[in-house]
């Protein structure tokens, strides 16, 4: 498999980095994971305005000539190689600050940023998303700035870990008595026959899907209120599922153990499911 | 310069980590500083306990035969190769979960963790030690795991910018209208005559020199006080000092641009400085 590295396409086993990189030694940088479907990368403008984003926000240095264009040209260029094209795939990048002896304020101006993109093959789990998931309450311990989408990721990983570990397959977060999102999902819960999600502050990170889909609720009419979720309301869950860019929408059917409703896929989950996957221009077998 | 990386003493510039090092990808691992004096290693034993109980909570991996005899082993061979044994410097040593395929939970069993080492020369800012420095609170941004000592270090860092920027030494962090440390060193406060710090939980790392320098308060004869200090009792701050392992017992006179005090390293810093300074044998020039 080739990754691109700074600049140079390269089979993984020699893409190596600096034990300097303020990527190892920090995880001092930001990162995207964007869906290929065979017609091509989607919601390519949106991940890359989050990208911007986080850039701007962290102060991040670019390479010469980062533009969208390039990246986009990186990425169909990394799938060529890898007999990815015209298949469903991930496109990986991620930026960091670049090599640096180890001082936590920035390094000085013109420290090469370190850029790195690698793709995987993708399937869609489709029994998964048809007969849907467990998932586990557990504290969301994460920092001040979940809207950044950085490579600080411990506390997701111990997250999910911890939900693989009781054999879910997701950790939904909780903090201050609420819902937050999953551990690498955005969170759904319909109550009252009301679609809710997180509103976009810092406690989220502005998933490209979960907009998307809250888009796709709006087209079939449903009502959708971007307001938090009451664990204390467990009982009035009627249907919850999950969504991300490799999630796309995935029902939960049980959390902590008990039925989420019936304990199966709800309506309104489905049919965002589908809304969606018609919107990706891919097809569920029957 | 000479760095340890999985087994191997090679050059820093050959020193390099696969772009799938959870180090990179997630900020998976932890870390640790000691500091070397003439005499050797300085609280080696307890930078060693401290980092036994990182790998513990975080579930990492080590490699064969990481004993504390070994690290010491490493360390010191490291410093003889860059010519640093009998001098002041630091030993830096990070331990991630090591390499896999992208993936937020655990990698496979067996998946070999990367462990790095390095050294640098150190020496000890007397003139700042002596004159003081200036500080700026900041909210703490950080996650609910901070006695923790991970690379997972990007609220720091963007604090510690904050402050180089505004023309300071640290960033004094404030959570829920209290100090709790500094990016990247423990805070100690004198008010009513009494050292003030945070207590240990999970919002400080618990920190070597913190410990050392309460034990010598006690030793002195001072009333110890492991309090959090109210940002809203700032008017009463009559010394506030920096503890660290590169940092010693470091005065702070100046908090947001107002003086602390008269403005000049109190008397109680200036004893606990010169104890500290006197039990790592070392000796300010007059």
């Amino acid at each position: 498999m080739h990754v691109y590295l700074n600049g140079e396409f390269l089979p993984l086993e020699q893409a190596r980095v600096s034990v300097e990189d303020r990527g190892f030694l920090f995880g001092d940088g930001v990162y995207e994971v964007t869906r290929v479907l065979p017609s091509g990368l989607f919601a390519e403008a949106e991940h890359w305005e989050r990208l911007q984003r986080g850039i701007k926000e962290l102060k991040l240095p670019t390479p010469e000539g980062f533009t969208r264009a390039r990246v986009r040209d990186i990425s169909q260029q990394l799938l060529e190689a890898n007999g990815l094209t015209g298949r469903q795939a991930t496109v990986y990048l991620q930026l960091t600050r670049g090599a640096a002896p180890r001082n936590h304020a920035f390094p000085p101006a013109g420290t090469p940023p370190t850029l790195y993109l690698s793709t995987s093959p993708f399937q869609v789990p489709w029994t998964q998303r048809k007969e849907g998931v467990s998932a586990l309450m557990l504290p969301d311990l994460r920092w001040a700035r979940c809207d950044l989408k950085t490579v600080n990721l411990l506390p997701n990983i111990m997250a999910k870990q911890q939900a693989r570990e009781a054999g879910v397959f997701e950790a939904l977060l909780v903090r201050d008595g609420v819902l937050t999102e999953g551990a690498s999902t955005s969170v759904f819960v319909v109550m009252d026959g009301v679609l809710h999600t997180h509103p976009k502050n810092q406690r989220i990170l502005p998933g490209v899907t979960r907009d998307l889909v809250l888009s796709l609720a709006r087209e079939l009419g449903m009502t959708v209120k971007e307001q938090a979720v009451a664990v204390n309301d467990r009982g009035r869950y009627q249907e919850v599922f999950l969504a991300g860019t490799t999630t796309d929408v995935q029902p939960v059917v049980a959390v902590n153990g008990a039925k989420v409703g019936e304990g199966t896929p709800g309506p309104m989950t489905l049919a965002l499911q589908r809304a969606l996957i018609q919107r990706m221009g891919l097809e569920a077998p029957p």
